[in-house]
């Protein structure tokens, strides 16, 4: 088999072991372990009046029951804030088990350990809390009123305000040839992987050390937290995640209360302690995301080019921050997107509610920077009558302007440059794809038999492979196996195949004898994690990196075996040999043994390969510089993001009587750099796209005004089935990244990013009406084409600059006085939720 | 406290924890794994006709059995051959389990796995193995004989013949003005630890996994072996040597039968197996060491300088010779000592006999060595009629003349270079400590009393810290604790101790700062192993070059947080700080903080001390050939040995009706370089002569002619008590290494090398017999004393060049022949141990 596969759509390597159901997931494991439970608060606000554990006691099978008061030192001290940022004036984080006042349902107020999990269930049921309960702040409009508190020290629900800016943004917009100003609303959906989450602790007393598996995609995160809160040094802690069903965001955060009590209590007890999610519990204590309320002012000329643009959001984090403002600063920034904007003002206001923490899920704030930015092109052309891709393409940033600098501070800190790209040819070949030129007449020709198809374009940048760095370590083996590993973890990405092609190019072995490590702190201790469409980029490069070194390392050894300059060697199929000459050569496994002054024979090939240790040179059997064994390690650190793009188109046909949604046909041209493996790339996007159809149309997390979940199960949650889902039809394009070695950009989220953007814009063409929030069910549709004005706020609508609030200083809350930006949704009169 | 504590007489810090019982040994671990026991050869060399389970079938609890014919490929191949030189002409070892033939009692022929070990005990017992017994060869003369073979394809039964040769040593024998020729006698011995063997393993069947515990001497050579056998990668087995209750070299082999057999099994079966040895099967399956015949023929000249040397030796190395031929070469290099020999030939013979294996115990073939270089000083000043230490002298290499090339290769394949050493002035200085000036006049003063005293010398030289390398790794964590790791192992030397005064003098930390950890290979996985006294040389020398990397960088870390410059930083109390300007400071928990991009803020003080991510460089985050984390790696890998010296000095009393030997005084003055715990060695200096002591007078291994061994019990092999052993007198001399950063030598084996010299050296003072052999029991100097033929071989007589056997061409077995030369003694009659 070939040994040069990068670029190859090698199928995935990891798929017969998971197809076949050989997964060993969390709760695969640890079969003997207790169980742990929780009993979580079923208000949204309350203060703890008193826990009475009198009636759970007598349960055979309890082992223990643990309130906050038990947790000694670090462990009830709050959990960290993660990534702390200037504009964070009011960050606050829970504590593992909740101190006195409970903040959202779910909210872990005691945890309970027996002998397995129906035990400890029952032991739930009989504890009783008293609570006082307090007023509930649920929804954006009652959080900015700042009426009830979530925290009694955080004066108006304000966690932080955050301010990108370049330009003059007001000025720009008021001296515009044209302005428009209108709302938009993104419901609060959720990374909802098939797996929850789940932490399984073994602490070995004889070692003093911890092993934890967790379902995380930060494991060395999980490690270092687990640690600092136990007291342990690093080094006795293992964290491991094995396969984990899906992640898409929400296993970022760490440590979760869990991720801290459940090895605390396996180290307290001496014995192996799991606890495995449910559903319910992963709708009320993991997290959500996307809820916005977006307030947009746009000035532009005749062509459609924006002069100024200024966005007003208000972003709902939940009753913690502990993950920071990541989502609201990538909104924010990647809200531009492919386009050139004059001036740009985004402030953001983070409010604290009485509800599930909100982290990054999948695009992470992306979906809805691309949302807003993506409707306003759309009322532009609309406002202007022109062609909706032209409008984007008069705003594009051009393929010789790069690097490009957007004026902005990225979630990385660094300046938001883009690396690379041809966004005029992405829109040209997605249009050409999606057969855009020609559509008017088809819709057209459609509406005389009383169909109405639209179509929609939807155009983004992802900034991916944030840093600060990934690494990654390759060993070779005596028997020529070789062992990538790299810190980050794997949900599912094809990690096994593609870092593995990599490995396999770079060191000229056959896949086949490559195995890959990930997420196993054991294995590699510095990682950052899998997220933010980060992997590939980071520890594909880092990996691409080390095995550079041990090639060098290699060909070093072998040119002293083989008497040869190593210049004029190379590796194919796992033996190095004199280039031209085949029968000059030496196996990668001898060369391994080789790399060791102390050569292990315990073979005979070995044993005739080598001979008494040392001997022959004079100089010290190690190097100067040098270390034992045919193994590397480096890292990837890049100076910034790299900045991948896309381009998707649809086109839908709304149901006039019904308003039922399909979508017959979805492209996507994507440019994620050079491919390593075109057939997981497309599987990433076309996931994405179907997270994307369920955010655009399904998801929506519906609480009530007094803070329940309405919707907490898969029986209410919608999300799409492959039956709602078309065949996306896919192109790639690659403009090499000129920031890392291997040319890459990552695509993890790219899929779901427009999907909003580019349903939206497609009913908009479908049905003449003006779509501003996402998602949009057909009832909320069905509704609007009979009443515009019925559900969510008015179309676009030209603004005069006098009777804008004032300016600057207005702040989201002034902002949201006017009745007319309002309309009439809120949340206190939910949709039911309908597929 | 201070922080400069290197050589200072740090107290163990392991030793309450040790002292308290609170000892982690083998058999401590694994109190729920399943028992092996083994069915063991009672024949010394027998063919196995059938091995019956019948009746042990039915007993309760027992899990399996396994003979031979059931392990799977490599686990059922010969174990390996550690150590190949090119002599070893006929190596040869055993199968873990035995194949067809058994070659001494104790060899494994069968593994019984149970519940506990009575029950596998029991089952062992029901086992019935019909053997089919051949000719045991047991003893050097009948080996030597080569009329039985032990090795149906190894003629003569010789599995090697080493030469070490410098100048032409017969003919400058033949040319001295004076010649002496004797033969010597060193009876068989063994390390026996007080803790014997034992393997405890954990398979994980969700990782794939290996955990062994081992108690041995090389975790790092253990893991090699036992992935190699299992087919499993290096990085899937983990070896860790708890604490070790003492190795004295028997724990190096590796691996030992079942090293494999029971990690092999716990895969298997997926269950914990553990087996621990008992004491019997110490005696019969682990190792011995020390047998040899030697005949020595030395010219020498009017001053007794010699001027040629010719030692034959008859080396038996037992059943197997697994760990080659180290212990020879060891014998036939070293034997030099701090001596100028003009020319010098060594042939050593090794035998295989029908004996339990040989490999190296403390000292590893020196002993042997030294008594021979040493009796024959002894007998060239009785030639002469001149002072035994001016003798010696007149052969020292001096003070000016290091590097000093004996012309010979070492162990580690190196030239035989000495580093540095001052002989004149060791012996000097021991003289002036034993009083050995003025002791003719004590001896003469005792003698009308009835009293008879002698004093002895003896003098060595030992090649310590003997490569090929040693790694260390150093990690300061945010909380500030230093974890120091290096991969040989620890039985009790103190490394937790010494390396920790290393880190701590080198950082400018605590010392209660830092933790040790050895022999885990989770922790470091390159190592040789901890024997050759080589820990200190090797890995304290790893670990202050690790310390220097990562001081380094904390200082580079700080300079950036104090706006410094490195070169005006310095460490002290584990705080960098601007010298002379205490205030201007930041402490080594924060510099860890600062070390990783990804800077986890787990508290208050870490949290102030950084900010968000990265930002402030424009550089990657993890600049160019750094890594994450405040740590570093770093190997010492040395180009040859570094030579250690000693001489040793004792007065001992002989009853002249009852031959009872009493050591009244012994004084040792020693040269390892720079002491790093003057406290630390002066223990292993003590210790190592009690062991010395037990050499000289008491230990042997007595077997019969069937190869029985009579006295494999505490009961019957005999240790020196307390009671034994006297105060040992002892100072140092500091030659420093110019090889190593810390300027060391090895003290590991140095009290037990000349100790069986010194002794005999003693003897014959107070006697006037000339001795022979060692041990020397009193019964044998009872008859010794009434008779001098009556035990071992005549003293040393003048040698007519003619009259020699056949000069180089004579192989051993001829000059066994002449009758004058075996004496009277054979293991036929063995004397019966007293004490």
């Amino acid at each position: 088999m070939s040994t040069r596969m990068f670029g190859e759509p090698v199928a995935r390597r990891e798929d017969p072991r998971l197809l076949m159901g050989q997964g060993r997931f969390l709760d695969d494991l640890g079969h003997e372990a207790l169980a742990a439970a929780f009993v979580r608060s079923p208000h949204a606000h309350a203060r703890i009046a008193d826990i009475d554990v009198t009636e759970a006691l007598d349960v055979e099978g309890l082992v223990a029951i643990y309130t906050w008061e038990d947790l000694p030192g670090r462990i009830g001290e709050p959990l960290p804030l993660l990534i702390p940022h200037p504009s964070m004036t009011h960050g606050r984080t829970g504590y593992p088990l909740a101190k006195e006042v409970v903040r959202h349902v779910g909210e872990p107020v005691a945890m309970v350990v027996a002998t397995d999990r129906y035990v400890a269930e029952d032991v739930v049921e009989r504890i009783r809390v008293d609570y006082e309960v307090l007023p509930a702040v649920v929804g954006i409009e009652v959080a900015a009123a700042g009426e009830n508190l979530v925290h009694e020290d955080v004066p108006g629900n304000v966690g932080a305000v955050l301010v990108q800016e370049t330009g003059d943004a007001g000025a720009a917009i008021d001296d515009a040839p044209h302005r428009l100003e209108f709302r938009l609303d993104i419901e609060r959906s959720a990374s909802m992987p098939l797996e929850g989450r789940g932490v399984y602790a073994r602490w070995d007393s004889d070692d003093e050390s911890l092993r934890v598996y967790s379902s995380t995609q930060a494991s060395t995160s999980v490690r270092a937290a687990i640690a600092a809160k136990l007291g342990l040094a690093p080094g006795k802690v293992e964290v491991i995640a094995p396969d984990v069903g899906g992640g898409f965001g929400v296993k970022i955060v760490h440590p979760w209360p869990e991720e801290v009590l459940v090895p605390w209590a396996a180290r307290l007890l001496d014995r192996e302690v799991k606890w495995a999610e449910d559903r319910r519990e992963h709708f009320v204590a993991a997290a959500h995301e996307r809820g916005q309320a977006q307030f947009v002012r746009v000035g532009f000329d005749d062509e459609g080019r924006v002069l100024g643009l200024d966005v007003r959001i208000l972003h709902d984090h939940g009753a913690y921050m502990p993950y920071g403002i990541i989502i609201p600063i990538v909104t924010s920034t990647q809200l531009l997107g492919p386009y050139k904007i004059g001036a740009y003002r985004a402030e953001v206001t983070s409010l604290y509610t009485n509800t599930v923490i909100v982290t990054p899920y999948r695009g992470a704030g992306r979906p809805q920077g691309v949302f807003c930015m993506e409707r306003t092109m759309d009322r532009i052309a609309d406002h202007l009558g022109r062609d909706r891709a032209d409008v984007r393409e008069a705003n594009f940033i051009g393929p010789d302007e790069f690097p490009y600098d957007q004026g902005l501070t990225f979630q990385d800190g660094r300046p938001l440059i883009y690396d690379s790209g041809d966004y005029p040819e992405l829109l040209r070949r997605v249009k050409e794809l999606i057969g855009w030129d020609g559509f008017a007449d088809r819709r057209a020709r459609a509406a005389p038999s009383g169909r109405r198809i639209g179509i929609g374009l939807g155009c983004y940048v992802e900034g991916t492979g944030v840093g600060p760095y990934e690494g990654g370590h390759v060993e070779i083996d005596t028997s020529g196996r070789v062992h990538v590993a790299t810190g980050l973890t794997s949900q599912g990405q094809g990690h096994q195949t593609v870092f593995a092609q990599i490995a396999a190019t770079e060191l000229g072995v056959p896949i086949e004898n490559v195995q890959v490590t990930t997420g196993d702190t054991r294995r590699f201790g510095y990682a950052v994690g899998t997220f933010a469409s980060r992997a590939a980029v980071m520890s594909g490069n880092a990996i691409a990196l080390a095995c550079r070194k041990v090639r060098d390392k290699a060909l070093r050894i072998a040119a002293e075996a083989l008497e040869a300059d190593p210049r004029d060697l190379d590796i194919t199929d796992g033996v190095v040999h004199v280039k031209g000459d085949p029968t000059s050569a030496v196996p990668l496994r001898t060369v391994a043994v080789l790399s060791n002054p102390l050569r292990y024979a315990f073979d005979e090939e070995a044993a005739r390969a080598t001979q008494f240790a040392v001997g022959g040179s004079d100089g010290p059997p190690v190097a100067e510089g040098e270390e034992p064994g045919l193994e590397g390690r480096d890292y990837y650190s890049p100076i910034r993001s790299t900045f991948a793009a896309g381009m998707h188109a649809a086109i839908v046909e709304v149901d006039p009587d019904t308003a039922e949604i399909a979508v017959l046909r979805y492209a996507v041209l994507h440019d994620c750099g050079r491919l390593i493996n075109p057939m997981v790339v497309e599987g990433q996007i076309h996931g994405g796209v179907a997270q994307g159809i369920g955010g655009a149309l399904y998801e929506r997390m519906v609480y009530d005004e007094s803070g329940q979940l309405l919707n907490a199960s898969f029986m209410d949650f919608l999300m799409p089935y492959a039956t709602e889902v078309p065949r996306i039809e896919t192109a790639h394009l690659e403009t090499p990244s000129p920031l890392n070695p291997l040319g890459i950009k990552g695509a993890g989220e790219a899929g779901v990013i427009p999907v909003s953007a580019v349903i939206a814009s497609a009913i908009e063409d479908a049905t003449g009406i003006a779509v501003a929030q996402m998602p949009l069910s057909p009832s909320e549709l069905f509704h609007l084409m009979r009443d515009p004005s019925a559900v969510g706020p008015s179309p676009a609508r030209p603004c005069d600059p006098a009777s804008e609030p004032q300016g600057e200083e207005a702040g989201p809350q002034e902002q949201l006085k006017p009745a007319g930006l309002l309309g009439e949704r809120g949340t206190s009169t939910p949709p039911a939720p309908e597929r």
